[in-house]
């Protein structure tokens, strides 16, 4: 049911998303020992992978359900990309943000008119503004990665990578809140052929690296890491799937991640976010794990502040 | 001849070097009101279009005289071609690089195997010690713009794009020291159906704008752009290609260069460089002359220093 539900909802989103290109480097390879082939949803509408997810949510609500709108609550692509995909279907967009949040990412969210709320930067304050928000207008809440649509949508970024690639030894993704590495390992579970699936985390926001470990789920103790869009953690819906079908998460430093993302720029000449860095710096890591292989590598955007760089 | 001679080039050099893809961007598109195809040459082999130019001239040397290397002068872009060409075709290449060059440029060259010879900053100072090296070695001199086997090569890229969008009404590329907007005016000359060439050029570096006015090559009195790849000037082979061919040379400011750059970083989520941002900068300036027409832009390169952004 689960393999039928990939397929129908990649017919059901392909008019709204971007099928994006799998690009390579001769160095990287060269570097690493590896084919490593990058699926560059920086190249996805809303410049990140999670316009599949919510529009795979968004898409499947009834004409009353539209009318009533959705709301979310996040500290930017999903924003974003809530705020795109309900323009895009013509449903108002409820958007509720972190004080904290990027200026980049409020911007995104404004140019795709989503309507912004603000409020204090924990989890509590996000989830009860958007309870509220719900209750007043009856719009539908969408959460970033743990709930079974946008789970679903996620995976099918891998889906596109492995009908181009389709022998695959391992998939590369990063783990925030675990909506895309769990859409991720579904489809490979489902569609890969002896392909494996691991993770990429940052030791500063290691949740999901714990919680593997301990067999439930873990808090972050720090969420001091520059991948910002990885200092979330899992949820119940998520979790168990990660744990029946990812091999194993690789942790990486701070360093690691910034000197993988300058190498992405630098020689593939694509803006990536640090979110996506980690993932390559997870398989230049563990490197000789994967001698000779083929390796994707989910590119999950390229939202990126460029007054603030690390670089 | 030269439309053959641009055919014969494209079959030889195409072997050693990418068929760049053409990028668009639907926010870019609605900025301007014209349909924009980039030519994402930043994507290129040595991560700039010089690949082609640099490939045409030292796949046509004889063996004896691939036998005694290439050499040339360069602050960046045709150095790092030379050299990766040079490899490709197992010849060695001398590159005198003035100390002012970019760290970026220097590493770039030293991983191609290039030999850096340093002089000063002076164009008089890169020829003599260029005209020494070749004096000595035998090796044969390669001139980064005003050599008709460069030119043509630095054409086969608006070929590209002319076969994968027939019927552009307008193609922009930059000008530096000519040899990419020679080449490209030929290519449109010949393969063009009413397609007509624009020049990019900062005011700070806007040798080719009064070159035109005069009718005569005139010097830049300021070089003080961030746009590194244009301040060099027009030479005796190219700037009569260009007269007959270029329709004209719109000039912009740093600050035009800087936000050009910026929206394409952003939006469509690649690298270029600063040189490759006045194409873009000088169409959204220009934008009225070019209402719902078809316009392709030569993105010249993404070699840029990511220690040193303007952003």
């Amino acid at each position: 049911m689960q393999k039928q539900e990939l397929l129908d909802c990649h017919a059901r989103i392909e008019p709204y998303i971007h099928n994006t290109p799998v690009l390579s480097s001769g160095l990287i390879n060269e570097l690493i020992g590896a084919s490593v082939f990058f699926k560059c949803e920086n190249f996805q509408r809303g410049g990140a992978y999670k316009m599949r997810g919510a529009t795979n949510a968004i898409v499947q609500l009834s004409s009353e359900e539209r009318s009533k709108g959705v709301v979310t609550h996040s500290s930017g692509n999903f924003a974003q990309a809530v705020s795109l995909a309900a323009k895009s279907l013509g449903v108002m967009a409820h958007i509720v943000m972190p004080t904290s949040a990027p200026e980049v990412k409020k911007k995104g969210v404004q140019q795709y008119g989503g309507i912004i709320y603000e409020c204090e930067p924990t989890l509590e304050a996000r989830q009860a503004m958007a309870d509220e928000i719900a209750l007043r207008t009856g719009a539908t809440f969408l959460h970033p990665s743990n709930q079974m649509n946008v789970i679903i949508g996620q995976g099918t970024a891998a889906i596109e990578l492995m009908v181009e690639h389709s022998n695959l030894d391992a998939i590369f993704c990063p783990v925030g809140g675990g909506g895309l590495i769990a859409g991720t390992s579904l489809a490979v579970h489902y569609f890969g052929t002896g392909c494996t699936v691991f993770g990429g985390e940052p030791f500063e926001a290691d949740d999901a690296y714990r919680s593997l470990q301990s067999g439930k789920i873990e808090g972050n103790e720090t969420v001091n890491t520059i991948a910002d869009g990885l200092r979330t953690t899992l949820g119940d819906i998520n979790f168990p799937i990660i744990k029946e079908h990812v091999s194993a998460i690789i942790r990486v430093t701070e360093e690691e991640i910034v000197t993988a993302m300058r190498l992405v720029w630098e020689r593939m000449k694509i803006v990536i976010e640090p979110s996506s860095a980690v993932t390559l710096a997870a398989l230049i890591r563990n490197k000789e794990d994967f001698q000779g292989q083929k390796v994707g590598i989910i590119i999950s955007g390229g939202n990126v502040d460029l007054s603030n760089l690390p670089f």
